[in-house]
C-alpha cells in the first residue's frame, strides 16, 4: 500500500487500548472529542490500526480513558461518516478496509520498473512558462508600462470607496452578472466619445478585469484553435501569450511608416483576426496612417477579419493632439476596441473595457460571467463615481504634465550622453520610449547588465516574434521614476551602454 | 468605396472655402483649432473632400475664416501626422489618397454576390455561450451558491482598506508579480492547516482572482487540448465550462455513496486530471469515503493523474465536524487544492487560492502573471489583515450559526409541505440543499415556473453532463434569504411543485 508506514507497526486488536491510552492526555488543552478523533484517525490513516480491527465498544473505551461515553459515540460516528470505520449492527465497529484496489497491483511487478509516471506541465503550459514575457519587476526606473501610482488621488478614492460600501446593494457584493456597472459603461462611453473619437453607445461597452482578460474573451469567442491571428512585429508580448495559450496560430506582420504592413502573400491568406495598436504602436510608438486604417478596415470587412484595436497609452501625448481611434472609422462592425484604466489610474485596480459591435455584446457578457464570474461590481461603482465627478479627467490632465516633464528630462539625458548617436523611437506619447541600438548589439545581455547596475529596462528584441529580431534597443519607462531621479538613473544606464558600443 | 457617402457630395478645389465657411462658426464655444480640425477631418473621412484635393494655403484659409494663421498651420500638421493630408514641399498640402487598395476591387463584381463574409462567433465561443451555466440572478431566495453578504462586516473592512491605502507601497498599486501577498499566503496556510487538515507551507499557496481563474491555470498548465478530465456527474458547471473552453475532453464519472465511482472501463483509460469535491460533493453534498480517497490517490500516483480538489463550502457544516481535505492524505504530490473567499466573505471580492505541490508553484505564479497580470495586491493585503486580526474566523463562526438556522428553517418548511414525500439531498453542509424530484419531472420547466412565482432555484438536471439527467431536483440556496423569509418563499415554490406532482 502506497500510504502505509513500514511494516511492524500494526497492532493486534488487544493492543488498541494501549495505543490510544499511550497517546491520550486527559490534561491536554485539546478537547477530548478532538483529541480522540485525531488519535484514531491518524492511527487508521497510517495503518497502525489495520483494516478489519474491531474498535472497543464505546462504553469500554470511555471507561478506559475516563471520558464521557457520548464523546466516544460522537467520534465513532464522525469516523463512520468519513469512511474510516464501519458500524456493523449487532457486531460492533470496525476499521474500514480500503476497499477493492483500483490499481491492479499484480501488474506492478519489480520488473516493470518506474511505478510512478510523474507527468508535470502540459506542453502548452511548458511553452507558456518558458516564453513568458511579464517582468518580475513592476516598479522603479525605468520599468516600462507602469504609471506613477504615487500621485494617484488615494484620498479621493478611499472616500468614494467608503461611500460606496455604505450604499452597497447585495448584488454589488455578489457575483457580477451581465456586461458591467451601467454608470461606468456610460461614463466610459462619454470619455471615449469625447477624447478618442470612438463611436458607440453604453450598450456596446463590457467591463473586464484587465486587457489580458479582454484578450482571452476575444480569443475564445472569435477564434478557434488553429485560426491565424496577425500580430504586429514587434508587438505586445501579453497578446502573444494569451493568443498562443488559446491555441491560435500567430502570424507576425511587419510594421512600416504607415503601420501594419502585411505582405502580398499574407494578404492572400486572410486571418481570423488582427491585433493592432494604431494610435501608438506598442512598443515603437508609430502611428498608423489614415490611408492604412481605411485599407485594413476594408480588407477586414470583405474577408470577415476581426480587428482588435488596443488603444494603448492613447491618453498621454506630448506633441500633437491625441489621434482618434480606428474604431470610429469602422462602419462594418469589425473592430473590437480595447481600453484599460491600468495606465491612467493604477494597474492593481484591474478594470478595463471592451467596446464591441452591438451583435457581440450579449455573447461577451455571457462568456465573461461563465469563464470568470468576474466583475468587482462595487469597485466598478467607485470608478464610475470617480469619472462622473471629474477626478479622472483632472488626474489625466495632471499626469500628462508630469509625464511630459519626465519625458523631456529623459530625452535631455539621452541627448547629453549620446547626442544623436543613438535614435530615440516613439518618444512623443505613452509612458516609455525606445533607445534604439545597432542591430549587432545583444540588447538582452545589455538589459541584464543594466539591471545589475540597478536600472530596469526591457530589451526591444523581446517584443519581436520573428527571431533574430530585426531591431534592437532598450525600452525605458518613465512612469515609475521621479523627474529629478531620471538623470542619475540614466547615467548608470549610459555607462553600461557606452561600455558596449 | 465602402466608406464614402452617396455620390454628388464631392467638391471641387474651389469649393473648399465654401465647405469650411459654411460649417465654421466663429462664435462657437468650441476652440478654433478643434473646430477646424473636426470639419476638415470629417470632410476627408466622409470623402466630401476627395483625395488629391489641394487645401488652401494656411495664410489664405486663416484670412477667410478670420482666425490665427498658426491655428491653421497646427491643424494641417495634425492632419498630416495622421495621414489625412500630405504636404508636398513647394506645391502645397493635399488630401491624401487612401493608397493602393488592399482588396482587389476588380474581383468584387456584382455577380459574385455577398461581398461581406460576416463571420461571428468561433465554434468554441458559440458552444460556450449556448451551454453557459451561470445564472443571471445572483441574489434573492433561493439563489444557490451566494452567501449572506448583508452580514459581512463592511465597517471593519473599509477601516482596514483605508489603513492599507495609507500604507500602500507603489508595488501594491502596480502589476502584481509572483504568487501573491506573503502575509495572505501565510494566513491562508494557518487557516487551512487548522481547519481543513491541509498539509502545506505558505510557499505552496498561490493567490488567484477566483476559482474560475484557478481552474483556467490548472487546465492551461496541466493539460493539453484533447486531454481527458474526469468530472463528477452531476457536478460543478463552472469547471465544465472552463475545461471545455480550454480544449479538454470531458469524461463524466458517476458518483455513488462513497464518492467518485469510475467504471472499470474508465479506469482502463487514465485521464490527465480528475476534478472532485470530496468533502461536500457539488451539488449533492455527498462525502467521499476514506477508502475511496485512498484509492483515488493511489490510482492518481500510479498513472500520473492530477487530482483537482475543489474544497467547496467546507466551512459550513451543521452536523458532524468538517471533514479534512483530500490534500492532507496525498503523499505523492498529485493534488491541486482549490479554495475561495467568495462563499465565506463575498463573491465580488474576487480572491481565491490554490495549494500546489511545491514543484508547480513557480510555473503557476509565472502563468498567472503572464496570462492575467492579476492580483490586486492591496486588496490581498487588506484580506491578510482581516484574517490575522481574527475577523475571518469570527465571521465564519457567526455565519455558521446564521446558516444553520436558515438550513433548519428550510428543512422545516419542506417537511411541512411535503413531509417525506420528497427527499432532501445534501442538507448537512454548505449554503444549499437539493429538493429531490421524481425522475420523470421536467425540473428545468419547473424552475422556470417557480421563477415566475418570484423564487429563484436551479434545476439539478443542469448539473448533469450526461443527458437525459439521471437525477432531478431543485437546488435551493439559503445564503441570500433571511430566516424569517424562508417559509413564505418556500410556500410560493411549494405551490408550483405541488401543481406538478
Amino acid at each position: 500500500m502506497i500510504m502505509s508506514k513500514p511494516s511492524g507497526q500494526r497492532l493486534q486488536a488487544a493492543a488498541l487500548p494501549d495505543f490510544v491510552l499511550r497517546q491520550f492526555d486527559r490534561h491536554s488543552s485539546e478537547h477530548d472529542h478532538r483529541q480522540l478523533y485525531r488519535i484514531l484517525q491518524t492511527g487508521i490513516r497510517e495503518s497502525v490500526l489495520p483494516a478489519g480491527l474491531k474498535l472497543l465498544p464505546t462504553r469500554v473505551l470511555a471507561q478506559v480513558l475516563g471520558i464521557a461515553r457520548n464523546t466516544v459515540v460522537h467520534v465513532y460516528e464522525q469516523l463512520a461518516l468519513e469512511g474510516y470505520v464501519q458500524a456493523d449492527v449487532g457486531r460492533g465497529t470496525f476499521v474500514a478496509a480500503a476497499g477493492p484496489r483500483l490499481v491492479d497491483r499484480a501488474r506492478r511487478t519489480p520488473g516493470t520498473a518506474a511505478p510512478m509516471r510523474r507527468v508535470w506541465l502540459s506542453q502548452r503550459g511548458n511553452r507558456l512558462v518558458q516564453e513568458a514575457g511579464a517582468s518580475q519587476l513592476q516598479w522603479g526606473a525605468f520599468t516600462p508600462g507602469v504609471p506613477e501610482v504615487r500621485m494617484f488621488p488615494a484620498q479621493v478614492w478611499t472616500r468614494l470607496q467608503a461611500r460606496a460600501w455604505r450604499a452597497a446593494t447585495p448584488q454589488q457584493l455578489s457575483y457580477a452578472t451581465g456586461p458591467g456597472d451601467a454608470d461606468l459603461r456610460a461614463a466610459v462611453t462619454d470619455y471615449l466619445q469625447g477624447t478618442r473619437g470612438v463611436v458607440c453607445t453604453p450598450e456596446q461597452v463590457v467591463i473586464t478585469s484587465g486587457t489580458q482578460q479582454s484578450l482571452q474573451l476575444v480569443a475564445q469567442l472569435l477564434a478557434d484553435p488553429g485560426d491565424a491571428v496577425w500580430l504586429e512585429d514587434p508587438g505586445y508580448w501579453g497578446a502573444r501569450s494569451v493568443f498562443r495559450a488559446m491555441g491560435l496560430h500567430l502570424e507576425p506582420v511587419g510594421v512600416d511608416g504607415e503601420g501594419l504592413a502585411p505582405t502580398p502573400e499574407q494578404l492572400q491568406r486572410p486571418p481570423r483576426a488582427m491585433f493592432v495598436s494604431p494610435s501608438h504602436q506598442y512598443p515603437t510608438g508609430a502611428l498608423m496612417s489614415h490611408g492604412r486604417r481605411r485599407q485594413l478596415l476594408e480588407y477586414a470587412a470583405v474577408h470577415g477579419v476581426w480587428v482588435i484595436e488596443d488603444d494603448y497609452d492613447s491618453e498621454f501625448r506630448y506633441g500633437a493632439r491625441p489621434l482618434p481611434a480606428l474604431q470610429g472609422l469602422d462602419e462594418q462592425g469589425r473592430v473590437v476596441y480595447l481600453g484599460t484604466f491600468s495606465k491612467t489610474l493604477f494597474p492593481a485596480m484591474r478594470l478595463a473595457y471592451l467596446v464591441l459591435p452591438p451583435d457581440l455584446v450579449d455573447s461577451f457578457a455571457r462568456a465573461l460571467n461563465e469563464l470568470f464570474r468576474e466583475g468587482q461590481p462595487l469597485q466598478q461603482a467607485v470608478l464610475a463615481r470617480f469619472l462622473a465627478e471629474g477626478h479622472y479627467a483632472s488626474h489625466i490632465r495632471r499626469m500628462r504634465a508630469v509625464y511630459g516633464a519626465r519625458h523631456d528630462a529623459l530625452i535631455h539625458a539621452i541627448d547629453r550622453h549620446f547626442g544623436s548617436r543613438l535614435p530615440v523611437i516613439g518618444g512623443d506619447a505613452g509612458l516609455h520610449l525606445v533607445l534604439g541600438l545597432p542591430r549587432d548589439v545583444d540588447d538582452q545581455a545589455l538589459a541584464q547588465q543594466v539591471l545589475r547596475a540597478g536600472v530596469a529596462t526591457r530589451p526591444l528584441s523581446l517584443y519581436h516574434l520573428v527571431q533574430p529580431a530585426s531591431s534592437k534597443g532598450l525600452l525605458l519607462g518613465y512612469g515609475a521614476v521621479r523627474e529629478e531621479e531620471i538623470a542619475s538613473n540614466f547615467a548608470l544606464l549610459a555607462k553600461a551602454v557606452q561600455g558596449l558600443l
